[in-house]
């Protein structure tokens, strides 16, 4: 079970290893907000995005002789990319298992990254089938996205960071927004909170038709999105909560906020113009929470997740919002 | 004189006013420079540019009751929005002057920061008369943009930084590359580096028909640029290296290096892709000449000084070459 302890192991393994992403604010989004926004700026991690951190807590975390012979994981987005320079850091191979339609950029950066990447054609192939193969013969080891422990301990170094760095610039905010997939960052983050800022409120983010994480916390039960693709924010698309987050989440988070994707347009423009940072669509999605979904003058903290966007995305976020 | 004491006093005045920008790497980078390449990112620093940095050391210096008199600065650009914002958190005037035909966003942008701006126009009007009238009626005090001891210490700051950052990572870099307009910046961090990082090697880039600081320091004697604008490096463009700079830059640094316009273009795409940082022309030309124009294998550091770009110059640069 992910707790305290095991996110301060994580926070030791990463020293050195992950960097410290930076709070920044901004008067001019101060004034939209109405209250005063800290944008933690995952960003600016190693690959891009947080999902560096929960990578190098599961691989730091094997033993000798588990790591040496490889990870495993199935991806073709942020998760791959943090997987593959863990393992590479540390030296070992490493498999990513992902489509053969994913985008070209997503399988070169990978394999830049060092990692051996195996494509299966979705409607003949079962990927399950082929990971379960590679484990059992190669011995490699399964990195799972966000329902395991080691991850989510990774994660929830974020949220060492928030309160640390929030007490430094002397700020106690009454909420802190996560964008919410599976749920790995927000669990890691409100574990991490419970004890380093008790008093605040961890709330998911999520896009509009895939709120699966607001709905799961309105009804009590583990809830299901109807639709499996077709949104900007695809960083932070999965079927449900997950079974190790989801109780997590139920126990520390306040409701959910459910965000239109053109807001999160409007927040990758003003990133760019008052943080000078690059946010994807799914990264941006807690700032435009904290600008436009927010109730309340109390200071705010906004979690943006990621960096990796598309080009035509980017260039049409500033055309409309820029 | 500018020295490593009043830069270390002027680190003082900025701990928690001014921000700690990270050191950025990317093993996509350091593939194509063939070597490490580690990327200061003053872009990340308030109102996006080094210059907070050299302001708020020159406001801070002032007594109480010159300060409350008020700050003046000649700017459209971002010496402006560090004056106004160092004058702003210090609770006092500031009157920014302009000419009338600056940019509409940029006039904006001082305003929402707190400043007065006086418009004059550039043909019928003195702008150093406007100045010396407030100077006399108002007794306001004026923060040159670099030819000034307390804002060289301010930029100063920024080396410390790197000697510090450096240090921890485990990095000792041949050179340090730094954009250089009036050598406020370049000058600081060689005097900084001077005594924090001995044995390295400053060098100013400059753009391609601006390379006064190259020339001066080739031929020992001050130069001028023949032409006054016309390049998208707007924020690095001046007549000549400042009285008080170039003593130092001809005394600590290494040759210039001169980088034509499309490689910051090229630079900014990279550094959007790879660091997820917002670049201006003139803030990634150190980072392209790292990237195309350097030689040699060993580590190097590349100050990227800003990211104020209009949103027409930004989407050109990923258009090109994103």
């Amino acid at each position: 079970m992910s707790d305290l302890t095991m996110i301060r192991a994580a926070a030791e393994r990463l020293k050195g290893h992950a960097r410290v992403t930076p709070l920044l604010n901004s008067a001019f989004l101060d004034e939209i907000a109405g209250r005063r926004v800290f944008v933690k700026v995952e960003a600016l991690q190693h690959t891009g995005s947080f999902k560096f951190r929960g990578a190098w807590s599961a691989v730091s975390a094997l033993s000798e002789a588990e790591r040496s012979k490889g990870i495993l994981a199935f991806s073709s987005g942020n998760h791959a990319q943090g997987v593959a320079m863990a393992a590479r850091s540390h030296g070992v191979p490493c498999v990513i298992i992902m489509p053969a339609d994913a985008p070209r950029v997503k399988i070169e950066n990978t394999r830049a990254l060092g990692a051996e990447v195996v494509l299966y054609d979705r409607d003949t192939e079962d990927r399950d089938a082929i990971g379960a193969r590679l484990t059992v013969e190669r011995g490699m080891t399964l990195v799972k996205p966000f329902d395991e422990p080691l991850v989510i301990a990774g994660q929830g170094t974020c949220g060492l960071e928030i309160a640390a760095q929030a007490a430094e610039l002397g700020v106690t905010p009454q909420e802190v927004l996560v964008c919410c997939g599976g749920g790995g960052l927000t669990s890691g983050i409100a574990l991490a909170l419970e004890a380093e800022m008790p008093g605040v409120t961890v709330r998911p983010v999520e896009p509009e038709f895939f709120d699966d994480v607001t709905r799961s916390l309105a009804t009590g039960t583990i809830q299901r999105n109807a639709r499996s693709s077709g949104s900007l924010c695809d960083a932070i698309i999965t079927p449900q909560p997950g079974d190790i987050t989801f109780p997590i989440l139920q126990r520390l988070c306040g409701p959910g906020i459910v965000v239109p994707e053109d807001d999160c347009l409007r927040a990758m423009a003003l990133a760019w113009d008052r943080l000078k940072v690059v946010l994807e669509p799914g990264g941006a999605i807690a700032l435009a929470a904290a600008l436009f979904h927010s109730e309340g003058t109390s200071d705010i903290v906004a979690v943006a997740s990621g960096g990796n966007v598309d080009r035509d995305v980017f260039v049409n976020a500033l055309e409309r919002f820029g």
